[in-house]
């Protein structure tokens, strides 16, 4: 999606400040945390939203929560974390670009 | 586990207002909703949380993700919806088998 400021990021387009990356998915720390360790991971291919998957989208979103625990432990959320994917606006999804947040304080 | 209160409602040992059954999984309204729809998605398959996950659990927690909006779709959130998974103590998890929760207004 050429206007996707995800797509960007994760074609290194545009800036991150990214905390892992792989040939499916990309991590960084989201701009405007809501917690002391707030970071954001997106697959590399566009999706809208969680409501826009189906079936060929199951590893990815497999794939996507298996690695939140492992960055999350990487960041110091010993204690545990909240991952969190808000769908369509009435959910508070803001950018469409599917996206899991990863929460926590140190 | 023989005294997880989730297990138990997965093998129909105690009730539940359950909105979804299949060989994997199952879904139901929580107790103390958070929201006008708040419902939970378990694997039946018993885990303490994403962090206790590894790859042998990649395809159920793809499956519990597509769910989440189809059942979502059905309870009437057609405008969005949050989805939540809480690990650990300092993550907010209050019952230690792994659950997706699903909230939204309509």
């Amino acid at each position: 999606m050429s206007n996707c400021i995800f797509c960007k990021i994760a074609a290194g387009e545009i800036p991150a400040n990214k905390l892992y990356e792989d040939d499916d998915m990309v991590a960084f720390h989201d701009i405007h945390p809501k917690a002391p360790v707030h970071f954001l991971l997106i697959p590399k291919q566009h999706v809208d939203s969680l409501a826009h998957c189906d079936a060929s989208h199951q590893q990815m979103l497999g794939k996507l929560l298996l690695k939140a625990p492992q960055l999350a432990a990487e960041q110091g959320l010993s204690d545990g974390f909240k991952t969190a994917i808000n769908t369509g606006v009435g959910g508070g999804q803001e950018v469409f670009h599917l996206h899991l947040h990863v929460l926590g304080n140190k």
